[in-house]
């Protein structure tokens, strides 16, 4: 059996820092800027939500948040910015746990994480919450659209795929890896489920997540302090679809952890 | 500032499948055949548990197996071998959650996943069950001075880590990806907490679980069912330390998912 080749995982420098008021075209070109062009059929380029968001207009100013009593009352218990916290519950579809000063919550998109995926960033003196995408699909498929045309070999297209990726916590582990959020052109399953392994024996219950593990690759060459908030996973042998994040969330009632 | 330079992902073919009965030395005279000589200094060798665990003996006869009671009614209930849930219960310290056909449990070493990490594997028409490796640590360390003795350039030592990894699931999220459980050589966690992010802003909370990154990303070519059950990651500035997978568990009284 041929073993899989290597993969390579390469940062996309010179995305510039996205400001409220650029747009999506200016993230793509900043991206674009930044590719290991020619960009390679199967490549995967995964970009960090936070700029998704920023470009996108998923933001909240913090001065227009005016704080419900139940928010105001977590923030004064857990020295929290009562404001932030407020935008953590509008954004929440269920509170998952609420308790030691930690928010866990289900989304609107049905992600479960910590504050609802919202970040605070300061722009120019504006305290800004970022939230997630409003839909990382989406997100992912426009900048797969934009990013593989004219960027192949040779100036034709390339058929690349997109994740939309974001840190998340779990429980009973210590730290945050990164997983994907929106998913464009793959499949983010792999079923070894039915695969017989080495030994001839049938595998049951093998899915692997390898769109999280892509992000997770990712993330190495992204640096949280390092304007490199994408990259280029280059030589996964992928099963091209058209791929959507949503299949990684589990259904609650799958789920005896909420 | 300088983008992180490509990180690369090289799969180890060649691993011989190890048999009940190989020892250690057999496992590190195949992986040594196979992995991409000469080393450099900072590779990190990522080895699948299950072959660590063949090696050290970790596992049981299933024949030699006399399920309790309870082991034979959950199993009867939910059509899985007794044999194999009994081995789960044993290898448990504490069951976090036993629903629906699945046992999540808390492992001797402290790791919380499906089965306490008990897979089945038919070797020679002997059923076994293969247990986590005793300690994931010292079966990292090991490889570590083994693997890196001689196979720098020109003959010399390699300066690498070594990571022992799994599959495991994880709750709100479908499917399995590779995480840590035994570390050497390498600080797990990337603690971002008190770098000011690109705003300046502090970032707060930030704690990311490199090891388990890094043993995703390896996972990318590590086919379940090809025979590669070790990569190398290249190319991965990790800040050099002992290492532990302990780390990287949540302490009982921080979680609040068990």
């Amino acid at each position: 059996m041929t073993p899989p080749a290597p993969v390579s995982i390469h940062p996309v420098p010179g995305l510039p820092e996205v400001r409220p008021g650029d747009d999506r075209g200016a993230l793509l070109a900043g991206a674009l800027a930044g590719l290991p062009l020619p960009l390679r059929d199967g490549d995967v380029v995964v970009v960090a939500q936070k700029v998704v968001s920023k470009a996108e207009g998923s933001r909240v100013a913090l001065s227009a948040v005016e704080p419900s009593p139940a928010a105001r009352q977590w923030g004064e218990a857990w020295d929290k910015d009562p404001r932030q916290v407020e935008v953590v519950l509008r954004e929440s579809r269920r509170i998952v746990r609420m308790e030691r000063g930690v928010i866990i919550a289900e989304t609107r998109h049905g992600f479960v994480c910590a504050n609802a995926g919202v970040d605070l960033s300061n722009s120019g003196g504006e305290e800004l919450a970022i939230l997630l995408p409003e839909d990382p699909d989406r997100s992912a498929a426009a900048l797969r659209a934009r990013l593989g045309r004219g960027s192949g070999e040779g100036g034709r297209d390339a058929e690349i795929a997109v994740i939309v990726a974001d840190t998340f916590g779990r429980p009973w582990r210590v730290g945050l890896t990164q997983v994907a959020l929106g998913v464009a052109g793959l499949e983010p399953l792999l079923d070894l489920r039915d695969s017989p392994d080495v030994d001839g024996r049938t595998l049951h219950a093998t899915l692997i997540a390898v769109a999280d593990e892509l992000a997770s690759a990712a993330d190495l060459v992204c640096g949280k302090t390092s304007r490199v908030p994408a990259a280029v996973v280059r030589g996964y042998p992928y099963r091209p679809a058209g791929g959507s994040g949503r299949a990684l969330i589990r259904a609650a009632e799958m789920d005896l952890f909420r």
